[in-house]
C-alpha cells in the first residue's frame, strides 16, 4: 500500500535521533520533546513543495496529520510547516 | 437517490479498515480514533479537485459534514481537506 | 409577499424527510438533529451561486438564516454553505 | 438633520411586523424575537450597495449599528449584511 | 501643538449631543451611551478617506483610540470606523 | 551600537510628558497611561513608512516590541501602529 | 550536520550580550527577560529575506522554532519576525 500526497504535502516519517545525555544516560522518552526530524517518503505535485524523496526535514510543532501505513507510522505535512532540510 | 457536490467538494463513504491489534484481539471502536480513509463516490465540478471517483483518500481529521442517503452514511469533503491518495 | 435575495445568496425552504426507525416507530422532534435538506425557492443574480429554483441541496450545519414568510419558515443560504445537490 | 452614510452602507428604520398567534393573542415583546426587516432610508455612494431608498430589507442578526436621529431609531448596515429584499 | 493623522485615519473631537429625557430630566453620565458623534479636524493623505474637516461623523462603537492633545480629548479613527456624514 | 529596522518598520524613543493635574500636583506613574508619543530615531527602508528621523509620532496602544540598546529603551514599531505624526 | 532554511526563514544562534546593573551585579538567568538578538548563521532562498550570513538581528518575542543540532542551540525564523539589524 503506498500514499500519493495531493497539492503542497509531503509524507514523512519520523526520524529517531540518538538521544543522550553528556554522562551518556539514555532518557526516556517522557523527558524528551517529540523529535521534530523525518525523512521525506513521498511529496505532491505542486511547485510549492522544495523537498524531494530522502531529504531530511526539519517541522514545526504541533503541525502535520498522523497516519498509519502497513503498520508503520507517518506524518503528512504542508509544504508551510517544513522549515529547513538537514544536510548531512 | 444520487448526490451531486457542488464546486471544490467530494462525496464519499468510510473505509472501515481491519483493526486488529498484534495478539489478534480486536479492538472494539471506543478504543480506536474515528478512521480517516475512505472512498470516493463522487465528485464537483472544479478544476481544484483532483480526486476521482473510486480513489481510496485520506482526510483531516475533524473535518467534513456527515450525511445519510438512503441509509447509508457518507460524508462531503472540501478539496483542501483530502491529504492523498491511497494505492494499493 | 416574495423575496429575492441579494447577491450569491439562495432562499431555501426545509424539506422533511421520514424519519422512522427500522421499527417502523417514528422519532420525536428532539430525538433527531435538525434535516439539513432544503429545496431553493429563489436564487441571488450572481453567477456564483450554482444552484436553481426547485433544486433539492444539502446545506452545511450552523449555517443560515431563517425568516418567516406569510407564516412559513424559510432559510437564506450563501453559496459557500450549499454543499451538493441531491438527485432522485 | 439627515444622514449620508458611506461606502458600502445603508441607513435603515426596523419595520414592525404584526404580530399575532394564531388564537389572535398578541406577543409581549419579550416573546417575539427582534425584527430584522427594516427599511431603507438612505444608501452610500458604493457601487456595492444593490439596494435602494424605499425598499424593504431582511439583514443578518446580530449585524448593524443602531443610532438615533431627531428621536427615532435607526440602523446602520453593512451591504454584506442585507440578505435580500421583501417584495409585496 | 497640532496633529497630522497617517493614512486612512482621521482626527476627531466628541460631540456632546444634548441628552434630556421627554420630562426634562437631564440623565446624568452613567445613564447614558457613550456618544458616538464627532467632528473632524484633520483626516490622513489617503484617498480612501471620504470625510473633511468640519464634517460631523458617527462612528462605529468600540472603536478609534483616545489621544489627549494640548488639555483636549480627541478620537483618532480609521475610515472603515466612520459609518457616515450627519447633516444637519 | 545603532539599529537599522527592517521594511515597513521604524525604531522609535519614548517621549516623557509633562503630566500635572490642574492642581499642579505630579501624578506618580501608577496614576499615569503609559505614554503613546514618541520621536523617531531611524525607520527601514520600505516606501510604506510615511514618518522620517525627528517626526514625533503616536502610536497605537499595545503596538511595539521593546528593546534596550547601549541602556537606552526603545520601541519598534510596525508602520501600520503610527497613528500621525504631532507638530509643534 | 548543516542545515538549510527554506523559503522566507533564517537560522539563527542567540547572542548572549552581558548583562550587569548599574552596580555591577551580573542577575541570574531568571531575573532576566530571554535574549531577543541573535546571529544569522543561514538563509533561505527567497528574495523576501532582507538579512545575510553573519548578521546580528532583532527579533519579535514569542516567535521562531527552537531546534538543536550538533548539540548547539539554535532558532529558525520567519522573515516577518526579524525586526532590524543591530550595526557595531
Amino acid at each position: 500500500m503506498k500514499f500519493k500526497p495531493l497539492g503542497e504535502r509531503a509524507l514523512v516519517k519520523l526520524v529517531e535521533r540518538e538521544e543522550k545525555t553528556a554522562s551518556g544516560i539514555v532518557l526516556p522518552d517522557t523527558a524528551k520533546e517529540k523529535p521534530q526530524t523525518a525523512e521525506v517518503i513521498a511529496v505532491g505535485d505542486s511547485e510549492d513543495i522544495k523537498v524531494k524523496e530522502g531529504d531530511v526535514v526539519v517541522f514545526a510543532k504541533y503541525s502535520g496529520t498522523e497516519i498509519s501505513l502497513n503498520g508503520d507510522d507517518y506524518m503528512i505535512l504542508d509544504a508551510d510547516d517544513i522549515l529547513g532540510v538537514v544536510e548531512e
